[in-house]
């Protein structure tokens, strides 16, 4: 069965929670998680109050098409890099009418893309009271690096949001 | 760490090699499901050659917005219902620029919705050579009625396009 393991469910729990308290709504833009973040936001019950949905960007120029990220911003930067992790947050809560956008974008392997090495990730977070990108380097296969991804991304979202007041 | 159980791995890959075979391209439109049947998707190494990406439309009005499902049509049969889990696929298709489209609606629970029983997963797959929807009533908790419907998607998948030629 394919069943989120639990302390990831309790991050996402804790996310959901601080979105509830500011009356926000959250949606996703995923490349490297290519769902995985969406699903592990609407694991809980009572997820649909908070959760709008999401986009999964797998193919480079769904970026631009379901996404909004310029043409110009991916030629320039590439599809693995902060402006483009940070347009793809913007563009989910834009498409999908959310206060809250989060993104993910990297390399899960097993070959690297061009100069960016496996398990690079980009994670980024959008909000009414600002924009935050992080990236790393997991270890691991590609099912070890889309995971940490997971919880890297819900922890800069808790992160942002518990140092955020209310609009 | 949330990992795709091996049988669902295996049976992604199966529909991979199908599409693969055929030259098609595939695309997600999830919302009981919620990612992870695009995560499932892009598990298998070489998944980025034939899976384009998706849409995960939680939010009802959002299958609407993202994946073209008719308003008069979510109002007349709702959105646990074969119409909408068809259009779901197909508008999955169309805005991925997929040659096939999956599509999941149903009732993850702990409450039912209106009459709908919670369990009640419908799936639909769009192809070049036809379209068909399956429904199925499953027991257990979320995560069990989740894994349960990728389980149910990913085997109609294969079952069209098995019993399909190519284009």
């Amino acid at each position: 069965m394919t069943r989120t393991a639990s302390h990831v469910v309790d991050q996402a729990q804790a996310v959901l929670d601080l979105l509830a308290d500011k009356g926000w709504t959250i949606a996703t833009c995923e490349s490297l998680t290519g769902g995985l973040l969406a699903a592990a936001l609407i694991d809980p019950p009572g997820a649909s109050t908070v959760v709008r949905g999401g986009l999964v960007t797998y193919a480079t120029d769904l970026k631009a098409t379901l996404a909004d990220v310029p043409d110009d911003l991916l030629a320039a930067k590439g599809a693995v890099s902060s402006a483009v992790a940070l347009a793809m947050a913007d563009g989910s809560r834009v498409r999908c009418g959310a206060d809250v956008g989060v993104a993910t974008t990297g390399v899960a392997g097993p070959d690297p893309v061009g100069s960016v090495p496996v398990g690079t990730a980009w994670v980024a977070v959008c909000w009414p009271g600002g924009f935050q990108a992080q990236r790393a380097l997991h270890p691991g296969d590609r099912a070890a690096v889309r995971a940490a991804t997971v919880e890297m991304a819900l922890g800069l979202v808790a992160s942002c949001l518990g140092s955020s007041p209310a609009r």
